[in-house]
């Protein structure tokens, strides 16, 4: 999508708002404006609103409505799941890996630190997939409760996990699962119950809906206690007013998504082997961080090692009006070393930029950019 | 404010969006889409337009931008606060009041029984101030670090405490106050520097901005460790992509009730002497929980005595198309007795009805409740 006349190949930072999403978030916020905690009739509009809602949204991910809860994002809903494993459920073990997103790796080693229980990194491959022999041994040596924090589409990688069989390892040790859903809710068909996950996640964002909203999967919510404690708002798990123009931008963000997901994957696609093979064209050496086998179209982690012209590679594509992340945008904001790929990667010379495509993408955008790069 | 031909006296749950912040939203949210966090230009344009917003905001309570951090509301503001100083800062005593909101309670109790740290409740009058003997009393006789809780406006009662006051108490015993200024930000001039809060918040749809957005403010944002752990936004005290188009609402919102205060707390006082008059003409021993002094004119709280009459006294002003509220919305849903007037009232037969007001009312519509109670 060309914004003001710039290329935008950052999707997995984020994407543009739905103008359907964004309508419907305007006539929200216009007429219905109760509390929907509120018992009388204008409350209670609202209140069906949401709830309506929210089954819209579960019947996408084959799970009830009841197993749903509207959060503010993909991190909060996070948090949601650690802090209260950590303190209420009083697990003994957290294993995570060392390509998560930073929700969970921050949160992790805090609690696990503070309540002194163990947290392991799992052993991945080159792309950042996580070994199930690890995951067994580490299981197989551990005592009391454990979770097991699996990303499922990698940001920064692209590389998606086999989550059925993860969880099904999991299950053997009565382990839980909690899945960061967050890159794939919206591009791709996800089946929370036949994955097998216990938890999951997703920000709106992240498919045309607007920030700061998203949702938790639990697939049994008496496992959890309230994040936000407060008023009885989502049963009693998340205290807070509730974001009802938020919701309505992610209902029909996510509605659209799952409309179109079939022809949208296959542009994605076709746009991501374009860039890969002109890339290769461009430089026959080039190295990919995403693989060629399990990985979400959206993302291609190239590593350019053009020697010194490498390192300003991202900063002259910008001023040539080209918009693309050097690692995720989450913990950035400075042009610091990513957590994953400093693990994929250790001490290696170059740089690496992800390009991440949407449908609103087009050839002729990968075609500007394979020609600047010739250039540069 | 009639919307459908309703009349809405429930301002103090929520109030309808401006339409200038409603726009703003819309405008931000086709224009400004990128993630702040990222390097290239179309996130520090973003990025930008945050910190002005924040600029903006904090100067109307005299502080610094930098002492301002966006949260998802009050709800998340006062959960920030009071996890980390139990957790990170280890503080051993907390004072509350049984008037606080459940954001409050529920928190303090939850923390301060997980950690086994004292908490107690401050002995109020019967509009539900806390006695500043009482406080005095009890500071006198903790040990170690304390945190005191005030409500600034109560959200059921209207009664404003003299905050300048409890804080300086509080000062003398090294205690850090937390404000819960929910309802008083946007509609009321408060200094937190003058106040000498160590903490404040607000939610952005208590002034006819977006649900789902506000802020904290804290003097020194160094005592805090982040509720949201992930990325390093809001100066690392708040993971999460930051809630661009709730940002853009709330600065409208507040730039508008901001410039109009002091009109609008004129017209909101006159609706509320006019109805507590009527009300007093209606039955001369009618009661009000709201104080004559101190009080902030937007809540007039009555209980009513009308025999077997009082019962479905809200359920028949709402089928007669009156939005008014039985306690607080937050924690309701059902039409429970709510905790602060349970505390006020012990055992007292006889319903309360909270009617909260807006510059969005009219004499009119005042005039219409008379009338209906009148016929009830």
């Amino acid at each position: 999508m060309i914004v003001n006349q710039r290329i935008y190949f950052d999707h997995a930072a984020t994407t543009p708002m739905s103008p359907l999403a964004l309508a419907e978030m305007h006539k929200v916020g216009s007429e219905l404006f109760a509390n929907p905690s509120s018992i009388h009739m204008d409350g209670s509009k609202v209140k069906s609103y949401i709830e309506e809602s929210r089954k819209i949204i579960s019947r996408n991910f084959g799970v009830s409505a009841s197993q749903l809860f509207f959060t503010s994002g993909g991190t909060e809903a996070i948090n949601t799941v650690i802090r209260s494993l950590v303190m209420d459920q009083k697990i003994q073990n957290i294993f995570l890996s060392p390509i998560d997103h930073p929700a969970v790796i921050n949160s992790v080693v805090y609690y696990a630190q503070y309540f002194k229980i163990a947290h392991s990194f799992l052993k991945t491959n080159h792309f950042g997939k996580i070994l199930e022999e690890d995951l067994i041994h580490q299981l197989q040596n551990a005592k009391g409760q454990s979770l097991v924090c699996i990303i499922h589409t990698n940001n920064e990688t692209g590389a998606i996990h086999d989550i059925e069989s993860l969880c099904k390892v999991s299950k053997e040790y009565n382990a839980w699962v909690l899945a960061d859903t967050v890159q794939s809710v919206g591009t791709m068909q996800l089946d929370f119950l036949k994955m097998g996950v216990d938890f999951a996640c997703a920000s709106a964002h992240k498919f045309n809906g607007p920030k700061a909203v998203g949702f938790l999967y639990a697939s049994d919510p008496n496992l959890l206690k309230a994040f936000f404690m407060g008023g009885g708002q989502e049963r009693n798990l998340r205290a807070s007013t509730e974001n009802i123009m938020g919701i309505a931008g992610m209902k029909i963000a996510m509605e659209e998504a799952m409309t179109q997901l079939e022809e949208r994957k296959i542009k994605v696609l076709e746009l991501h082997q374009l860039m890969r093979s002109e890339l290769l064209k461009l430089d026959g050496n080039i190295q990919f961080n995403t693989p060629t086998e399990n990985f979400h179209p959206k993302i291609l982690s190239v590593h350019f090692d053009f020697g010194p012209h490498s390192e300003f590679l991202l900063m002259n594509l910008d001023i040539a009006g080209i918009s693309a992340s050097g690692g995720a945008a989450c913990s950035s904001g400075s042009e610091k070393a990513s957590h994953v790929l400093a693990h994929l990667r250790p001490g290696q010379t170059g740089k690496t930029i992800r390009f991440s495509l949407s449908h609103l993408n087009t050839k002729e955008e990968v075609q500007v950019l394979i020609d600047l790069l010739r250039k540069l």
